[in-house]
């Protein structure tokens, strides 16, 4: 079995600041952080918003992609972080985002990408808070 | 319980056409095409060719977003199709990639996102190929 290529935590963030997932322009900042306190470096970034409500955020890296989707009616965001670079601190992205979201709760799942075995292992942990 | 926000299909493309790999702009209408083929609406895109080889795209939807990074070397291609809309067909989306690619096989996932129990099932499939 070879490597994998990528390692992609999945994050779910609950009980977040409504008025920030709804604000495209307060998200960037908080997202491009994040990135940044992690040692990322950003290529490109799109930051949306929908109607009603809601925002979609991607921010590619040369290590891969950040990407955020919110709900604020439910105070949640799902975030995705893909790295093809063990040089990325994703724990230190989550966290920032975390605290930048003001979220009480987080759900991880890590997974791993590339030309490998398909059934692998799924790593989920709730009320994560890396130390 | 509650019902999930969105679908995610995690999708690992095997044996691709390893020029198309490398090639940012010939990547761009694949993508794009796909998408809309499957009835998404495009809200931004971003294509990135790495040093020295290697591409990232992420197109941004209505429905959330659509990714992909390269490994020409390798002829591997992982993709990622996120949907918080029940109108997105991620079934024609994965095909038309899967064709543009030329690629020879298919792993995918699929996994439930939102405020749901953090277990959840994750459904494997390879030698995927969709009726």
């Amino acid at each position: 079995m070879s490597s994998p290529f990528a390692l992609h935590t999945l994050l779910e963030f609950h009980d977040c600041d409504p008025a920030l997932l709804k604000d495209a322009e307060g998200l960037r900042p908080v997202m491009l952080d994040a990135v940044r306190a992690g040692h990322g470096t950003v290529v490109a970034e799109v930051f949306h918003n929908f109607s009603p409500h809601g925002v979609s955020g991607v921010v590619v890296i040369a290590e891969s992609h950040v990407a955020i989707h919110t709900w604020p009616e439910n105070g949640f965001a799902a975030v995705d972080i893909f790295s093809c670079s063990s040089a990325l601190d994703q724990v230190k992205i989550e966290n920032c985002i975390r605290l930048g979201l003001r979220a009480s709760r987080v759900t991880r799942r890590t997974l791993h990408r590339g030309p490998i075995e398909p059934t692998l292992p799924v790593a989920s942990e709730e009320n994560g808070g890396h130390p």
